[in-house]
């Protein structure tokens, strides 16, 4: 017997889009994975390749010069190596990529999607990977709910928190109120993109930031929630 | 008796632009006052700080929400002094942006300057702080030769990599040829984003690091120097 319910007629949002990395996956994953080759180091390699991902991501955006999230984060984890005078050679670069593949979701994920498709919302996840980092995440993590509503930005040939990156959502969904989305991110620059470009938003703050970053005071989320299991209550409440 | 002489027929370029942080100012000096404040802590909240800034604008420019250049800084340093769970008053974000306005210049930087002028090479500033921070730090460096032709980005409403920022160098110049100008950062992404303008870009190397970043392959530096000592050699050879 399904569970399913027809949707409820309270809720104002269509459909729920999730950010994928620091969102629905968690990145200390990587940081253990970098651990077993280079031991004690893995946060800080974590935290070099996250910043120089998102340096290299922006500048492209602004310069118009695509190229894709998987060469993009094979050169941050080439810098970040460099720079902190670790081993760089060809082979270990895709060890390190492989990681990428394997992240680990966060342990709340599987029982907020079942919730959320018991409730009858749609899910869709936008992220800023190509298509196959994508496709190879979800399916790593059994994550059958999200398989084919799980999109690239590619597409779009922008990034994220580019407006033609959260377009891309819209025109994948055939969704034409801006409004009747829901975006979830843990990342701040995402949730003021997503906030600048008209979306309700919410920021599940992951890191336990003690506050919203005072910069984007202009950009903050609609809501802001600690787990996914919070948001689920609230969109209910 | 003055020792200019006229132009160098043989040199190509007939302005030579600067970046500011981290090209002609050394950012160590502020992780030094930092370290007043918050013994051994300052190449951290460095290191934070400017990554964050860099964020900031980056995500600003391209969401188009344009904030001024001490407004991000000053947010920049409240989140990294609550995310290195220091005290972040108002009065401490105030100190150490203060700190910001007396950096101290590379130690080539009076000496190439004067050199330049010599030749007859014209000299010109272009940075992303506003254009009293500009202000204060050129004339707390003394750099008269610097002080006509020290110029914000704010004018144009964007920020570099932004080529509208870039472009803001040759309205001010009234040069409309892009490859009449030399531009020069120690800075890859502001090195990647000349040069996607159209700019002949030198970088100088100023942190030292093994090769230009990987992701930047299509927007690499035409010259790589390691102090501006050696770039005026280069230019004049």
């Amino acid at each position: 017997m399904s569970k399913k319910v027809p949707p409820d007629q309270n809720l104002k949002f269509e459909c729920l889009v999730f950010d994928l990395y620091g969102t629905l996956f968690d990145l200390k994953s990587f940081a253990r994975e970098c651990d077993k080759l280079h031991k004690g180091r893995g946060e800080e390699i974590l935290e070099s390749v996250r910043q120089k991902q998102l340096e290299y991501v922006l500048t492209r955006s602004l310069v118009k010069k695509y190229r894709d999230y998987a060469s993009i984060t094979k050169s941050a984890i080439k810098y970040s190596l460099q720079k902190l005078k670790l081993a760089a050679s060809e082979d270990r670069i895709e060890e390190l990529f492989s990681a990428f593949l394997r992240l680990e979701p966060f342990d709340d994920v599987e029982r907020a999607l079942n919730d959320l498709d018991e409730i009858g919302i749609k899910v869709m996840l936008l992220s800023n990977g190509t298509q196959e980092m994508v496709d190879k995440l979800v399916e790593h993590a059994r994550l059958s709910l999200l398989s084919e509503e799980a999109v690239s930005v590619e597409g779009s040939g922008a990034y994220k928190p580019d407006p033609k990156a959260y377009q891309h959502a819209l025109n994948h969904l055939q969704i034409f109120e801006k409004q009747k989305i829901f975006y979830v991110s843990g990342n701040p620059w995402d949730v003021a993109g997503a906030r600048a470009f008209g979306f309700e938003v919410g920021w599940v703050n992951r890191t336990k930031q003690s506050s919203f970053d005072d910069d984007f005071r202009d950009l903050t989320p609609n809501y802001e929630f600690q787990s996914l299991v919070e948001m689920k209550e609230m969109l209910l409440s």
